[in-house]
């Protein structure tokens, strides 16, 4: 048996504040506007993924969550594994070797949380770390994880980082690449609280919803050619200012923007649900009882809310979503249990209680709240988290 | 008692394909773009108002349902009022007399159709005929009946009918008015089925939330400077060559975008529930299953759903309604019972069945379904049919 080479790594998800909605070129998965995300911590949600080749491999093989899944015909993982090889360092030395490549993540089936991004960024930086790759120019692995899964390349950095369309999405992939504009480190009070929301529906999936979008929608077409380029400086500005009313703002505009070029779509395509448009309410009405913006809202391609708020308000705003969303099974339901009994330990005012009693949530409409916050980039593991068995080069990792 | 002069008349409602939201002009009640709708008939739904005047009356008055409403600052009711009595043909003769005016309509309450257009549009017409005024020119009593409700002024005609912006409306009320398309004999195959439905929210009223759109959605100014000029085009062009099948697809985009400007809104506004989204699903799974546009939904500024549809598609639709909208009381169910004995009767075919089968409507989501179609503008009613007293001037009409 020759040897066998292996990295294993970690990589968090992000969820965007200027959102990334339809495709410039489908075959090299650039994107009709610029777009930018918190990187969330990987201590409750993240991908990990071992990438192992020798010689002596007989054929290209990957497991998810403990699976084995077919690699025919797969030009994502291919576009990864190529395109990180070609930058080895050390020319030629893998070429022609097999991989094998095991990956899981913590987000719970249930969340409905995108995990592809988290995904093909743990791809591209064990590839990276597996062919010790190096970059011809700064970003252009996460132009690799972007031909992956377009938000992907936004998970290769910490902290607030933003996808540049690039000068010739149409044409030319090679600079539309993730650039971070703040470590994780620059504003450490920013937290996150993802709200899992119940629903019947299966979604759209992103990839056909935005073609659809942008082959129907002349609201989507004039948000990318005339709307977004403001937002983004606007909330760069923001962030790099800590400016959480700007930024707070700015996030929610853009997320109800996203969702009416859904709504514009035709046939129309719906994300959100009453319950998520019940969260809507809730924290506009939140944030006009305390005469400033404390909690802002965003929604993905599904009904779960993420909520974007401060340090200084986590406690309280937890409250209010324990007080208006009443949970069946106490114990389950904040993943962080330490916070969840200083929330419910935590007295609303009994005017913010009143203002929102017209809610109409029912038992179970949110399922879990996961509490977190920004963190940093893909992380090299120790070998002895290896999802690969480095003797016999079997998956180890069993869900 | 001096003579009392009076005028009792009806009036239709309509329902738009292209939307009005947003004014140029608060005072003069002009809007940012057209719009387009297609008058109902007055069978199932009306306004009835007599208006009164005499040199006896010593205050004007109004009952609105039979009850006394005051008119102190009504700036609405008096643009009416001047504007019509300005135009009376015997120069003076009305001048400086009270009026006593009492209006009924035959919505529901709990039907929350938007009663106004066929209010100020029966008002407006009711003082036409009171003082038989005439037009200095065509339209003019539509910029009228315009100044107490925007879009009561396309209820001044029947069939299918445009609200021209005008040339000037930020600053020029003279030329924003209604011009009939075409009448309702052109398409007498036009039917509307308006699904009432459930729910729980007070909404957003109109008023207020157009001046939000206005101040805040950017999409909204882009819809109205960009793209509904081309719709209207389209649209007109359909209707006069009763091509259904564009005349549809325009009125669910419309409709969509519309929605989707309000949800681009700051704070967002939201009109249609998860209900009413379950409509729109169904609508397009029916339209792809039959392979052409056989219905097609509009949502004003609330959840009920108004489809379009043409009389060979009618009890097919209304049994697809009833089959997956299961209702409490099957007697109320249907405003027109024989259309409904014929629905109930068809067999909608098991493919069809099977594909809707996925839908998740609970007993009561939809409350009534009201079956019409279009029809013609105001009219002139028999003085039997007065809602004053024409001896003593008091109103007669108890709801």
């Amino acid at each position: 048996m020759s040897e066998i080479f292996s990295a294993t790594v970690s990589a968090p998800t992000n969820i965007a504040c200027i959102k990334y909605w339809g495709k410039a070129s489908i075959p090299l998965n650039t994107p009709i506007n610029d777009s930018v995300s918190v990187t969330l911590h990987q201590k409750d949600l993240k991908a990990v993924t071992t990438a192992s080749c020798s010689a002596s491999f007989k054929e290209d093989k990957l497991w998810l969550n403990g699976i084995p899944v077919s690699l025919e015909g797969n030009k994502r993982f291919y576009s990864c594994l190529n395109g990180v090889r070609a930058l080895a360092k050390e020319k030629g030395k893998f070429d022609g070797m097999k991989v094998h490549v095991s990956s899981y993540n913590t987000f719970p089936t249930a969340a409905g949380l995108a995990s592809s991004a988290a995904g093909y960024a743990a791809l591209t930086f064990a590839f990276k770390e597996l062919f010790d790759a190096k970059e011809d120019y700064e970003g252009q692995l996460s132009t690799i994880a972007r031909q992956g899964s377009g938000s992907a390349c936004r998970s290769l950095y910490g902290g607030f980082v933003a996808w540049r369309k690039g000068n010739d999405p149409y044409n030319n992939g090679e600079d539309s690449m993730a650039v971070q504009i703040a470590p994780e480190s620059h504003w450490p009070e920013i937290r996150a609280l993802i709200l899992v929301v119940s629903d019947k529906k299966k979604d759209t999936s992103s990839t056909k919803g935005m073609s659809t979008s942008v082959a129907t929608s002349k609201l989507l077409a004039h948000r990318a050619d005339s709307i977004v380029a403001k937002r983004m400086e606007d909330i760069e500005k923001a962030y790099l200012r800590k400016d959480f009313e700007s930024f707070g703002k700015i996030t929610m505009m853009d997320s109800n923007q996203f969702h009416a070029t859904c709504l514009d779509t035709y046939p129309p395509i719906f994300y959100m649900n009453d319950i998520s448009k019940g969260v809507i309410q809730l924290i506009h009405k939140y944030n006009e009882f305390c005469g400033e913006i404390r909690a802002a809202y965003t929604f993905d391609a599904g009904p779960n809310a993420v909520l974007y708020t401060l340090e200084k308000y986590q406690i309280e705003i937890l409250a209010l979503v324990l007080h208006c969303y009443p949970c069946s099974d106490k114990s389950a339901f904040v993943s962080n249990s330490n916070l969840a009994e200083e929330a419910r330990a935590f007295k609303l005012s009994d005017e913010l209680v009143d203002l929102v009693a017209v809610n109409h949530a029912s038992v179970g409409d949110v399922k879990v709240v996961y509490c977190t916050e920004s963190g940093p980039g893909p992380l090299r593991l120790d070998d002895k988290e290896s999802l690969i068995d480095l003797v016999t080069g079997d998956n180890l990792y069993n869900s």
